[in-house]
């Protein structure tokens, strides 16, 4: 069943679709010297065709508004889901394998939530499911983990997985101005939604960290068990303290195994200057993988827009067509491991160094009951810094940097800090990644 | 034609195959989670197997001296060739051909050389030839860009892809210790081999480099064809110069497509400290890609070492193991094009900037000699600085940063200069990468 002209449907022409239309056109010469059969884009389904530009489309496509049209069309071999969001997608996608059709997707959301389902269905029908454009756009993290280093034992992993919030630190670092006029300032340039929720509270990294846990280590989680925290706490003056003790701020994920939990984390987190992580600047993403036989790698590339998203979604295409062209039914898994396992979610319990940043209405006295507080759990305070142009004594932020101790620990001591009335907001305490 | 047993057989257990044989055994969990079938290590071939230790190894192994014994061994799926060089390996990957079984290798020189013809015979016996061990170690570098980015237009390949040179870059700039005794302190830590000539001369990073330009490109060349500097000239003062000039000095290799040719370049090249290239130390290797519609990629990683090349063999093992379970007969191609061609090696011939070290025998009139010849050749000067450190007149270091010229110009004032009688050593002239 050798195939002479595989054909796609796409399903939304957005950002994503779109691009991934663009390439398929401006890379054609490439793309046809990297496999036999030819790539034809045949329908485009969208709601609002009729508004989109699709003067540059050079093949002779069908558009329309009716997704049946796709999903019921024989001819069609990959149907690439880019609407995103839950509903309609998961209906379509199911609806596509039920037509026996290979599917390509960029949707974060849907793969968090119901990506072993779908997987699943796929291999029970022999289709393929290609998911590379739904975690860190252009870098092809999810193929490396499954296919670069299928060998590996991975041990950790440490991501920058959201553009938005990277590009909006990265922002205030550089120009020391408010969190909401940098978000303000993303939203014009289109780095940030106008509902930008998904992006600073921390939710889409969140769930491209579970995406990435099942390809890491074959487990999946209630994602909201996954502790969770955005950035919108963050102030310039953080960053002046960050930068005292050589490091930089960055909205970090974390997975790793810890005694046979899963141990996930998204945070604001304080990066060491001399981290490959803490050169991860503007809008890109990286990751960072720690393997016990071969040591770290680092991938680092542009997490969204329609090039990269794009690259991604064709390259899955490439990917399949290879395959259909080889006579082959489906690739060989969409995630690394052949059988994912539900996972219980751990909370970080070694001990860290903090900073934590406490914003005071200042008065004779506010360390020395602070510092009591923090001997009281046991936690040693390694130094307090004050800026010395801060010189609002109602509104006084300072940080102090404690030694080695459990989030626990920390927690518990905070609680009893936040109860104090000298506080004027609740502190914000960050775990300092030494060693990435 | 399911599989449940897929046998290996080793030829050769110096570091890559003992590395390998050992993942496969500690990472026996991980691995067996992520495909059906048991990878079994049936038979180990060394000419040295006696002196070897074996006693951690705890497959049911047979130990031989004769190749053979694998390459005619009917049950054997997957030939593993750990030899290295030329000779023999190039026969017994043809013998294993022959005998209709799979290879992996990790064999670069063999690969820049034949890789073409291996890549030709295996297809044409639908076998696969899977070789990402050759470049890079532990950075699936070859996988990405034949999968992960395969829809990609790739525009420029930069690489750091030996880590002997890189490890004494790095010790030379910390150290300030000169290049003799930082390669005897590379070979102490095994960083080095007794014989570095293939390292230190760059001809290591060039085999690597032509195998990368078959992969971006679909392009390859006659080896000697590829301009290649090694870092022997280098000299502690090199980098107290490019520090001035925020940058570090990395063995730098180049590829990219010029008007249709290619241009492939192995130099020590000055990279600014903003680029992550230039925070690749030691021994690690790096892989900047820019994409026409994805942007940058960047990939990073261990070069070398029983660890890491073994994990990219054994991902290799897997994915070879993957779809023979499927009843696939092969991976879909060696290389990430159908077709490769020949290709002229073309010259650099941008403008760029350069740094040029000079050594002379100082005396008056010396920077007024040199402004003069390079002025003759268009040549505008940047800077020239010399450190106070030195004292020694008769054996002077300085250098002249030099505005964006061709090459060529270059070479054509440097020969003119080299006439010069107060000239002690041959100029080091290093191309300054600014956008990298």
């Amino acid at each position: 069943m050798r195939k002479e002209i595989v054909n796609i449907g796409f399903l939304g022409f957005g950002t994503v679709g779109s691009g991934a239309v663009r390439i398929l056109q401006e890379n054609n010469v490439e793309i046809s010297s990297r496999l036999s059969p030819r790539l034809k884009v045949k329908t485009i389904c969208s709601p609002n065709i009729a508004k989109r530009d699709t003067s540059w489309v050079r093949d002779e496509v069908k558009y329309t508004t009716d997704p049946n049209v796709v999903l019921n069309d024989p001819e069609i071999d990959i149907v690439v889901e880019a609407i995103g969001g839950r509903e309609p997608a998961l209906s379509y996608i199911n609806q596509a394998f039920e037509q026996n059709k290979n599917v390509v997707t960029a949707n974060k959301l849907l793969l968090a939530q119901e990506g072993i389902n779908l997987a699943k269905l796929a291999a029970s029908k022999k289709l393929s499911l290609a998911i590379e454009a739904s975690v860190a756009g252009g870098i092809p993290i999810l193929n490396a983990i499954r296919e670069g280093i299928a060998a590996e034992k991975i041990v950790s992993l440490y991501g920058i997985l959201n553009g938005t919030t990277n590009f909006i630190l990265t922002e205030m670092e550089k120009s020391g101005a408010a969190f909401d006029i940098t978000l303000a300032q993303a939203q014009r340039l289109g780095y940030a939604e106008a509902d930008p929720t998904l992006d600073i509270e921390g939710l889409d990294a969140r769930d491209k960290l579970a995406i990435l846990s099942m390809f890491c280590f074959g487990r999946y989680t209630s994602l909201e068990e996954i502790p969770t925290q955005g950035i919108t706490q963050l102030t310039p003056i953080d960053f002046v303290y960050a930068n005292q003790a050589r490091c930089t701020i960055k909205l970090l994920c974390m997975a790793k195994i810890v005694d046979n939990d899963l141990l996930l984390s998204v945070a604001p987190t304080m990066v060491p200057h001399n981290s490959l992580l803490a050169k991860v600047n503007g809008s890109f993403n990286a990751i960072m993988i720690t393997g016990a036989s071969g040591g770290q790698t680092f991938y680092y590339g542009r997490g969204a827009g329609s090039g990269p998203t794009g690259i991604a979604v064709v390259s899955d295409i490439i990917r399949i067509a290879r395959e259909l062209t080889n006579g082959h039914t489906s690739l060989s898994s969409t995630f690394s491991f052949q059988n994912l396992e539900k996972s219980n979610v751990t909370e970080l319990s070694q001990p860290y160094s903090f900073s934590v940043r406490f914003t005071v209405n200042n008065h004779l006295g506010v360390v020395a009951k602070l510092a009591s507080i923090l001997s009281e759990n046991n936690i040693n305070i390694h130094s307090i810094s004050q800026d010395k142009l801060l010189t609002d004594k109602t509104n006084l932020s300072f940080v102090t940097m404690l030694e080695p101790t459990t989030p626990q620990q920390l927690h518990k001591a905070l609680e009893e800090i936040k109860k104090l009335d000298f506080l004027i907001q609740t502190p914000l305490a960050m775990r300092i990644e030494e060693n990435i």
